[in-house]
């Protein structure tokens, strides 16, 4: 009962078998194999759009060449003060674009509040030598704060991000959950939105290491493959990373997974927030659940076995991340200890 | 029957099994995971040394957070002028030290030659601010050539990094077909030599994709996990790749398939090499065969479905690479096509 | 009558002397002049302790060369939201540092916030792999709000940097200035209050273009030369900006012009301060002088031609530079000017 | 009788008296002064061509700027062995770009070889995304060999640059000597011969410290500004660097300062050539003699108080260079003291 994480899980059944399917024989490497060939139509087809798809190992990768294909080392990138590239990835950002700066962004429920960024673009950095330039705004999908933003919401970015030459990132480690909870076409939440490329997580989601960086704008890759390259990036046997994200694509299953895992979150939150005493500070979109609780509550919880991360000792306030794995025994059991100890 | 390089085969069936095995269950991520905690003790064993050992999933990522460790922005690093760090790489090695300079060097067979190593130390940068600080050599093991560094050899490079205060780096993507090679202990070609950082190298050996970053000083390491996270390296279910290098230890996985992937090289340096035109041009000392052909017998070859690189037009210089799991039917096909073709 | 910054100002006829004297015949290249010679000895005598000593051209040159000696690329330093390094220098300390991260921090009248530095420390980034490794504090001396740390303050920022491993910057653009405003020892305010580096500001104050990058620690200079040289900062004609510092030095020329400084900024807020409707918003305590008028008054200063920054258009916030070549009878024109148009 | 390197000689009296004259009174800094509002116009008259030009106060930095703006991190840039970027700047090309590799050729007379370049240009790097891209040649201009490119070579190596997609930039550290010897237009040597990028230097020749980067195709000088700034090389009193260059070209001061400079090492070279035992081994075409002579004459010299570098101690080569003030009398001095050592 490792609710840390989502990462603390191991790979869905169909992530092994494609594996170990592709195992057999040879095949050209570095990404001339005959798997990686179909990402760009499979991700095409999900996203109902051309789109340009490099797959690799980590979120972080996926963020930072992202951000580096849109951003000089004398710009600036507008992001949530709590977004895993400014809090998480130990200057990797900065690494990556050689030096640009992360302006940090306040905004409720983890997402970026719309005035703040007005407020940082009106300062008009755009043109003076002594400024970061302006480059890119990011947005996490689902937030750090297991919310989502709605297309609308997208779109209202997108929208300052247009006005003022800037592009548009989505961290979408957590794409999956954000899709699911949203029950909305992918594209919808993309591209029709103004987003302009997408790291697209699956190994939070069921993947062994798999992510896609997906650009709907064929014309800012065009850095990326020597960018891949020189970050160490690119995979000499790339078919382990590409038949990852084909088997994910697959009937959906990256959807199917996503909804397994939003369903625990809902049932934790149903479960845990109605106990007394217990309040759910933010809005259960995907699949974390950030409650306070009694202390008695967590420690009986953690006596069962349960694992999960205190968030605020002040506030009493714990996160649960549930994973594709998770069962609703799994839940009850927990809401259970809970309920028992405050009984 | 695809010789263009030992990366085009696929992981050898323990190293499945192994992450099958390590796929199951929730354990913590970030390499906080047990099969990550034996990882030290795994390596300190085979090289008879305290090691410090970092898993990373590419070799290039192996080679650069080596260096990175080793030179700064500001600094020298000597390599062989067809070390892949230095050609194949894309500049990530630059991009890691933050602007390090690579020297390249001449020398036989793939190897650096001592005396031109020798002659660039005499240039005096040491100490000017005018010049690039020289702070490490990297050398190859098994080198582009297909050849191999003795421990003499080895020692005697290490001895002038001493003597100037550099440090040594071994980029040992094919350090198993080395040792296997040489037939001596692992200790006696790293540590013992005067190697102060290994990239042992698993994936063109029959993992997935995985390497070890080896530190035989422990205090060179202090910035490895700051290094590795910005680079995007760390993989937050660390254990798929610390299980791949924990399976190549056992029961000595790595020297048995680099032996298998040799012997290969041996059958077919044997039998192209006697046939009339043809001539091994670099010492068959690990898994590659570097030999001039009849162009009759490379076509030949070609036409029974062999793939191979042509490494000069001009000179009909062919290479093999045999992975682990080439079998000596192979092998003997391939010569009895070209045999067949100069009757 | 130009009041918008004191870098408007040309160089004191001390200064001029003194490149032109050293202008007579032929010395060494690159630092090895006989004036270069002289810096360590002269700034050592100033502050009463072994100095390493630099020249460098420009502010942000000495801020970030100083930092990059104190930060790693995976590193965090902590400044003023504020702060000349994290608005006005266009991502140069990312640069130089290879990606630091600058944590900018709240607080009145220009200085850092004590509380606010603590909580930021106490977030536990120190050997955590996910996060920027806590490196440095940079303070401006005297602030982008014209105000000065005391030594006590400066003492306070320093202990917390002593307890948490962290090393202290000035950034001394208007260093003389605050010397000045404060009547201390120079020694008083840096070395023997915590600072580790200090930029030792000439420009503003009546140089032509030069700044020292003073270590009070000599280890940590190790590596400046070669910092310098790559960001093309040493210059081969070093003597024209080591004069310029020398020059700074004789008899104090260095206060006498921060204190004309001084006295005119005084004499700015003592009259402009009492008008109807007038406020000065923070101490002046050095050179700057920041308040709030009537429009009336603004417009009719401006009619006279002055010249100075609206530093906020919504709150009617002026701010007025005072170089060292200003007169009383500038600051009186000005105050008259004022007075007229509010009577 | 300093002939170590033109720039331990003081700067032209033309150019301290522009000093003296642009320090009075106030003027906007960060290049918002009048003196720099003339520049581009300035030089797009010396070369008969709209131009772009960025006054900074060192050769390395216009030169890495210059090259910052053509070769991205993952870029190779071209130049001779012995070039200056290559072996005196610690790293700052590879600084600036963010990692560039710079690949050095041979050729006779401190000039590239075309065959060697070409060669390299064969290799096939452009689009592989193991390779560093091809992305800019720099060429010399004067040499390090004191030797200088003509207009038709200059032509021959910008026509490979075109037909690979090259930037073609000149380090004109001595541009004024070789324009001086050559006796061409400036326009000639450079845009007209499909250079894109020059830093026009003038420190060397007589200069404080100034050095203009002239772009010829200003859509090439989009990010100057803001790369400029965060290498920390603006000056907040800008008009101290622009005055100089104003001085430089009145009048044609730059060349008649080179030409000096030129007829000294042309008497240099005749004196020393004609000795017993001396051999003058590169054609002498700007103001730098290389020249083979009896240890007796080196040492005669030296004993007169002359200074100038010993090239190799094997092959008894010494270098002179000579500065725009150096004298007919210097040189005869030094000829005279050789030829009595011999006689």
């Amino acid at each position: 009962m490792d609710f840390r994480s989502d990462n603390v899980s191991g790979a869905a059944p169909e992530i092994m078998a494609a594996l170990l399917e592709a195992n057999k024989g040879d095949v050209s490497s570095y990404g001339a194999d005959p798997f990686s060939a179909e990402l760009d139509a499979a991700f095409s087809a999900l996203f109902d759009h051309d789109c340009k798809v490099f797959p690799v190992a980590t979120g972080t990768a996926a963020n930072v060449l992202s951000l580096a294909c849109l951003a000089p080392g004398y710009g600036a990138i507008y992001c949530h003060q709590d977004a895993h590239i400014a809090v998480d990835e130990c200057n990797a950002p900065e690494f990556y674009t050689g030096g640009a700066k992360l302006v940090t962004l306040p905004g409720a429920n983890g997402k970026i509040d719309l005035a703040a960024l007005e407020a940082q673009l009106a300062l008009g950095w755009t043109g003076s030598q002594h400024s970061a330039q302006p480059a890119a705004v990011s947005i996490t999908q689902a937030t750090e704060a297991g919310t989502v933003y709605s297309p609308d919401e997208v779109a209202d970015i997108a929208h300052r991000c247009k006005a003022h030459g800037l592009k548009l990132h989505m961290d979408g480690a957590r794409f999956a959950n954000a899709v699911a909870g949203l029950n909305c076409a992918p594209a919808d939440l993309t591209w029709r939105a103004g987003v302009d490329v997408l790291s697209f997580g699956a190994t939070k989601n069921g993947a062994m290491s798999a992510e896609a960086v997906v650009f709907f704008k064929p014309e800012l890759a065009e850095s990326f493959l020597y960018r891949r390259k020189r970050g160490g990036h690119l995979f000499s046997k790339s078919r382990y990373l590409s038949v990852q994200l084909l088997a994910m694509l697959e009937n959906n299953l990256w959807l199917r997974l996503a909804r397994e895992a939003n369903a625990r979150a809902r049932e934790l939150a149903d479960g845990l927030g109605k106990l007394p005493g217990a309040k759910v500070v933010w809005p259960v979109q995907a699949n974390e659940v950030f409650v306070q609780l009694p202390a008695a509550a967590a420690a009986a919880m953690r006596q069962r076995g349960a694992l999960f991360h205190t968030w605020s000792e002040a506030d009493s306030l714990y996160r649960f991340v549930c994973a594709f794995d998770k069962s609703s025994a799994d839940t009850a059991a927990l809401v259970r200890a809970a309920t028992e100890a405050l009984a």
